[in-house]
């Protein structure tokens, strides 16, 4: 079996952390100075295992094996959110390298290979999955035209061209080259922890169903207007999110997640009735069945909020995903890996953050691997896993490919 | 009887109306040039009546009568809210000024006389009530230092320099001057235009108890995080402020009224559930114990909240003021005075918005009257009265202040 090496895997992820180190964790934005060096350091340690590497027009890097036989592509993204972790994207990253690595290195395994790639903007500074999407095809050139860092407002495009590479193509995958997709990943959350296990499974990445929810009402004097004839957008949008509240437990599925993130009345003054009130609720779930019946009972509780004709609230659904449902096989490679390496301490669980790996998934078998977080942080810099389960991650990693490209 | 000039009534008001013109409103914030410019112009009518006029040191102006007999106080205030009414504090001072010189120009009662009183900032540009609070007494220079105008950032003694007015005194009430103080003011609501009735006569002026709502949960993952473990701060305050809704209907007065004016979450984004959140709650009522028996009950909401564990509820009385009660006598001169020019077309009624009434109650016997507002509009361009609503007002307030002199 191709074995990793501990060291070389702590030590890519070492040096990784040292572009944007931030405290104990990195604040490295997408296509931000230390973002670009940490892509052209990092190909360059693809170039140094003979993975021909190239940076591409968006910035993803592709690493490709010269092995003659079977192949899997694996990877994940560089850049982190604002002030985050240090493992994050960059983990799926150094595991397929060592992957990449350690099964060139084994004459057992050599005649097969790992592609490496590293999308660009996981993170969403400038878009939503433009890297992943760019690579499977589903990115038009106007999406990116209009793509502007959220922060500096800067265009994707100029800061390409600061970073050098906007002349070039955008790499596109092919998919006859590849068995499947592997992407690893820390748990965003403490599943694994607080179970005591090492490998959690991804069965799924949920779908986010995401709604902007609206109230008119009307603006008034909160001194001089009676209770009886106002029109209180703000109090009629906390009566639907009490609705919510009380229904969904009854119907929703055993993993649904349901959050409202943002709440604003206008004009938001102590002394002034709100005239209008807004919401961003979200849904996620694997099960489209359960998005359904979730999204049919919340059209059900605005009529009838609408119903009783104090305010007239909206509801838009501005996005709607599919779950990325992932692939058997692959799944089955990665399970006999962990019970190989950590018997009885793996679980399937779904996803419910999203990955590349949801694009990579419209074109390609794939599987996700999650490693535990301790006390399950994510996108904060306190973000850490132990060293015992970053190699035993990277091993049990290595070994599901090799499994899969050697059945 | 002293009768007013309508005429005179209708001018005086629409040449108030042209500083700060805006749409068929005025926007004259305090101390803003329109509103330097408009004082100085009252004050010069002032003059023409005979009224010694003197602008103090913190913009208010004061109109003295010469008459060797009894006098009254009346007046309003001149500034507006931003983009807001024509009439609303001008309405009040411009009464005042007609009932000075119809009280004055008329033989039978040239021996009494109305001191006119305008003060500034009402609105509350710079803070709460600095004009009234600071001719009574209630305003140290201390707070006179700290008043910012929130939008400009400007601080109120640099206002008064630019219009001159920082050299001079702050003017102090004499209490034993007066028999007692008149405002006149639209009603902020339209009880009055849907009775069909003129006249409004003000019972007591509402307190208002101001709190700040806070929930500290935790911060987390909108995809990752069970539903079972979220301590969601925005849910918790959604629950609360449910709570209040159904409770409060069945303990408070036939006239209280709440209003959450403002919420907010942290950190406010689509997938991130709130860590904290904030809101602004208001309850007003003119009985001190209704208002006791509802902050009772917001605290054991608020202690129920907090017994389940999840999050962390707080509640900051930020304010609390005490209903202002108006005199007797006087209101019931201004009864006798509404029943005599629109006999059965007048009604007491509470305030639910605060006056500089509120303040002068606390050293002289005080009342307030309202007239009709259309469509029961105010703190908007759009606010109006109907010309002969105007003049009819104006003359009940001034027969009221005969009616209190020559008793």
């Amino acid at each position: 079996m191709a074995e990793i090496q501990p060291e070389r895997v702590l030590s890519d992820l070492r040096t990784l952390a040292t572009f944007g180190a931030y405290k104990s964790g990195v604040h490295r934005p997408t296509l931000s100075a230390q973002d670009i060096a940490a892509r052209e350091w990092f190909a360059g340690r693809l170039a140094e295992a003979d993975l021909g590497a190239a940076i591409d027009g968006i910035g993803n890097i592709l690493g490709k094996s010269a092995a003659p036989g079977r192949k899997v592509l694996a990877g994940s993204h560089l850049e982190s959110q604002n002030y985050a972790g240090w493992l994050d994207g960059a983990l799926g990253c150094v595991y397929a390298l060592e992957a990449a690595r350690a099964i060139a290195a084994d004459p057992a395994t050599r005649q097969v290979g790992v592609d490496v790639a590293v999308f660009c903007d996981e993170e969403g500074h400038f878009g939503s999955f433009l890297g992943s999407r760019s690579f499977i095809g589903s990115l038009e050139e106007r999406e990116l035209d209009g793509a502007l860092n959220r922060v500096t407002g800067m265009t994707m495009r100029e800061a390409l061209k600061v970073a050098g590479w906007s002349d070039r193509a955008r790499l596109r995958i092919d998919p006859e080259r590849y068995t499947g997709f592997f992407e690893a990943h820390i748990e965003q959350g403490d599943t694994l922890e607080s179970l005591g296990l090492k490998i959690g499974i991804v069965t799924a990445i949920v779908a986010i169903w995401q709604y902007r929810l609206t109230v008119e009402g009307e603006q008034n004097h909160a001194g001089t207007t009676a209770m009886s004839r106002r029109r209180d957008a703000g109090l009629e949008l906390v009566r639907l999110l009490g609705a919510i509240d009380a229904r969904f437990p009854e119907i929703c599925g055993p993993r649904t997640v349901w959050t409202t993130g943002r709440i604003e009345l206008d004009p938001g003054e102590k002394s002034i009735i709100p005239g209008k009130a807004e919401a961003l609720f979200q849904l996620r779930d694997s099960d489209p069945a359960v998005l359904d019946r979730l999204d049919r009972e919340l059209n059900s509780l605005l009529e009838r909020a609408n119903a009783n004709g104090v305010c007239r609230l909206g509801l838009e659904r501005i996005s709607a995903s599919t779950p990325a449902v992932m692939d058997e096989p692959l799944l089955a490679a990665l399970d006999r890996a962990a019970e190989a390496r950590a018997p009885g301490k793996h679980i399937r669980m779904p996803s419910g953050a999203g990955h590349d790996a949801q694009w990579l998934a419209r074109t390609l078998p794939t599987a996700m691997m999650f490693v535990p977080s301790i006390g399950g942080v994510s996108h904060h810099w306190t973000e850490n896993t132990s060293d015992a389960d970053l190699v035993l991650g990277a091993q049990v990693f290595t070994d599901a490919i090799v499994d899969v490209l050697m059945a």
